[in-house]
């Protein structure tokens, strides 16, 4: 097995949580049936759904489980849009966030009657405050607000409850897109001033394929999926007893995260970059950032090239966000903390998780003046056949 | 364990599905990650889409994972509305839908602008050709025709070739629901004329929580689900590799069901029926129907009284779609094939599985007359009250 230093991307289930869902699947019975059989499935559910709700300071009925992170922030984004439709077109949006928002927040522009309000990163990649005050006080057709919790690529963590406090004095509702925080920070609904917030199980050890929107008891959506009318008639579909016993398993364990082994193997990974490839710039905010988040630009590189050249050593890291690796393109997020082109394409995100080893972060440093040599020199020669 | 008999609302897992999920859980990696771990999942994804595209006759790419039968009918209807709104907003939709159908086309009429066009069924619940075809004929503005594959409640296979090539002639896109279908009769999407077909996995032994819609090279939707760009840009979210592998081991049997031994049940189930309770009626069409679905209506008796009494007796039917089971509402469609509504209450779904066996249905011949007895005494009760 390679070393797995892409935990943001996906992170190992937990075996706990694998048993919990093998045993789980099971049982038969639909949670919407209302025989002896389905009334088990739905014991199961709401178990589940108590847990997974403890787990983000929120009741359980706030929680709308999702096929993931991706229908979540869509579930919230056009459904608050579309829920308040008559009240305002307009949607404040960070520069910098995930695909997820992004995409959905330019659909919404093109084909839905949006208009988009982009708030600047500093150079850190954290917003800027002033810029979103300003624009609160400038507009009053305010649909909603989305942002990340923290950033996905380069780990900076959002004043979340600033810009909520912001927004709540101009009656904006705030969308919190949680999905890398969750499992890093302890995350806490009730309190935040948030009206959602997205998160998915399969990054803190839960399976793939099941995330959920905490919505607030006050707000509403309109639904992404009609149906069976299943969660507040906001999401129809057949709810997966099996996987929240399975994402339960792993909120659990979200609920508090123990990071200080995380962050001494990260301290360690950081410092030993520095040490081993001097040249190297670490990006995003040094002390409010994700724990398991290291990210780096390696000047005259290509951060494929590192990957390439990492992956052939037997380390897996990213350049970016996984959901957009398949594309090479440099990533948005460092164009928006303002940095050149030419610097921003030598991106490389190291995430650790709850599996990661010192082995795995000295086998790392170990590959990593080898690769960064090599892009070097690809770099050069691609740079000259230009 | 009681005496399953509600398989259409969902059917137990096989075990060779929960073993393979299992297993595949305990590999990490997010297919759209490029590096070796990335690349394994998304191997193991693709020759899962394969085996899932050869048990629905269609190509890997056609193959969109989906969350489920909702979201792929949501997709469907939606996307191809939205894809096709230049062109018309008028949606051809049989009366006696699923709910996923039924809510979605009643929202974008609500909404998005669409006009509805219903055609109505006949007393077997199948769709009226000649309906549909002075529909095509008198409309210029049509988007799409959505309609099951067979009907989920009452079971009658619906003409789906001949009202896909009467669509044809027209120029008007087909979608059919084939949740219900699936695993239960051969579906092969090319030669059928679909423009787009929904299945989902629990109806065929695989989990919950995924499905799939196939959409025709040719075709395309505007996504519900924006971000990552995954599924031909129509379908971003993380895909769940391992899930698809479970999927894959259920469609493998649902290619080409043997079906012989559920009709042997299914005929013995209904001449019991007609000796135990001779009031009863059988609904749906006697050839053209489901081979796991027997639908009755009870004279005098409410689905609902039948349901929990038969419950008590460790036998679990439906009164009809599980989606709406919660709901005590009388069957739109049994109204929609004529039935009037006082014999519509009785109604009541028996559906068998894989895992069915002679002694399940002979415990269900031996519960129904005492239920039925007792729920007309309920009927005759509640009726003095009023």
């Amino acid at each position: 097995m390679p070393v797995y230093l892409d935990h943001a991307a996906t992170t190992p289930m937990l075996p706990a949580a694998i048993d919990a869902y093998a045993e789980a699947m099971r049982l038969v019975g639909n949670p919407a049936s209302i025989h002896t059989p389905g009334q088990q499935a739905k014991r199961m559910l709401e178990e589940s759904r108590e847990r997974i709700a403890a787990s983000l300071g929120c009741d359980p009925v706030e929680v709308l489980l999702t096929s993931g992170g991706t229908e979540a922030v869509n579930l919230a984004i056009k459904g608050l849009f579309w829920a308040r439709r008559e009240h305002g077109r307009r949607i404040l949006v960070p520069e910098g966030e995930h695909h997820a928002t992004m995409d959905t927040v330019e659909w919404l522009a093109a084909s839905e009657g949006a208009i988009l309000e982009w708030i600047p990163l500093d150079g850190r990649g954290r917003i800027r405050l002033d810029a979103l005050e300003a624009a609160l006080a400038a507009h009053d057709d305010i649909a909603l607000l989305t942002l990340l919790w923290a950033n996905n690529e380069v780990g900076t963590i959002q004043p979340v409850e600033g810009a909520a406090a912001l927004a709540a004095a101009h009656g904006v509702p705030v969308h919190a897109d949680a999905v890398a925080a969750y499992g890093q920070l302890p995350l806490r609904f009730h309190g935040s001033g948030l009206a959602a917030m997205s998160v998915s199980a399969h990054k803190i050890g839960g399976p793939v394929g099941i995330g959920a929107l905490v919505l607030a008891r006050d707000a509403s959506v309109v639904p992404l999926l009609h149906g069976g009318g299943q969660q507040r008639r906001m999401r129809s579909g057949t709810q997966d007893a099996a996987a929240a016993v399975a994402f339960a398993v792993a909120a659990d364990l979200a609920a508090d995260p123990d990071v200080d082994d995380l962050l001494e193997l990260r301290h360690r990974l950081v410092r030993g970059v520095s040490r081993v490839v001097p040249e190297a710039t670490f990006r995003g905010d040094v002390i409010d950032r994700l724990p398991g988040n290291a990210h780096f630009t390696f000047p005259g590189t290509q951060g494929d090239s590192m990957l390439f050249l990492l992956d052939m050593a037997g380390i897996a890291i990213s350049t970016g966000s996984a959901c957009q690796a398949g594309v090479s393109e440099t990533s948005h997020v460092l164009l928006a903390m303002g940095l050149p082109e030419e610097e921003a394409r030598g991106a490389v995100r190291v995430t650790l998780g709850a599996t990661t080893t010192e082995a795995d972060v000295q086998a790392f440093l170990d590959a990593l003046p080898g690769a960064f040599a090599q892009a070097v020199k690809a770099g050069f020669s691609e740079r000259a056949v230009r």
